[in-house]
């Protein structure tokens, strides 16, 4: 299982702060250096692939723009940790490819620490072998993760069977 | 503006409350007469095309089922109004075409009354006049309630304009 860097961010963290308005113009490679800027500057400048984003509930309320998980997932974040969603970001981020753990001790998890995680058991492993429970993730949205998101997925599909495309994969 | 009756349910209403697992076989014909059905027994029976459900934070916790959602719609209930949404719930919901209001004062709602929905500002319209403002629900997923799901979207949009089939509209 390999390892995965915490960051550690507040409750309620909006849209605006991952692909803040001023920037929606300039696509994503434009709106990526400044995502999180306001809450921590040194983020997009600093994160590696692979870390992960630990928050309070409520992550990616705010408006629906699409561009804000697709930051998270452009800089290399392979997952968000949080006790609950806005349902549209919830919508948005599986749609672009990146994965949200639901998980109610999120806020247990430390900034800088190193965790590894369960996607078998969907659990949140820390150094010390705590493991956080997360909710259950479909595997039509696990598949989606791995793909690289919907778009990608669909393209997947259409290319070997393409009966196979239905609502449930989207 | 049309009247819907307010069916008042109380927090973290979860989905095996709304699609009890001892029916999950039957397909949702079977299914949808026993929605709720622990928590409001004649919730089904009595419930009329056009109510709408008002109810607390954290709609629709629990397992990812579809048919969670799609009991709702299958029974007529044209609208959900909570603060807050479980994200596989927020998810499915709008895939099966039914409509979910976020609505931060949700539980000032009252068993019985009559509101209407204005979905052009989107907000939740008292019978004194009283407004209770919504979050933005972006124009693709109010076209998927219109269409009456994701699927008939598709299929709408495959028999006219296939090229306009991005991921932005699932």
């Amino acid at each position: 299982m390999s390892l995965h860097r915490v960051w550690r961010l507040g409750a309620d963290i909006d849209t605006d702060a991952m692909a803040p308005g001023a920037y929606m113009k300039l696509g994503i490679e434009g709106i990526a250096p400044h995502c999180l800027e306001s809450l921590r500057p040194e983020f997009a400048r600093e994160v590696r692939a692979g870390d992960v984003i630990a928050a309070g509930g409520g992550f990616g309320i705010g408006s629906s723009r699409e561009q804000a998980p697709a930051a998270l997932k452009h800089l290399g974040v392979a997952a968000v940790i949080a006790p609950s969603y806005s349902g549209l970001f919830f919508r948005n981020a599986f749609n672009v490819g990146l994965l949200l753990l639901t998980c109610p001790q999120a806020e247990s998890l430390r900034e800088g620490e190193s965790v590894g995680l369960d996607l078998d058991r969907l659990q949140v492993v820390r150094a010390d072998g705590q493991r956080l429970a997360c909710e259950p993730v479909p595997d039509f949205l696990l598949a989606m993760v791995r793909a690289g998101g919907l778009f990608k997925l669909l393209q997947q599909r259409f290319a070997s069977t393409p009966s196979q495309v239905s609502p449930e994969h989207s």
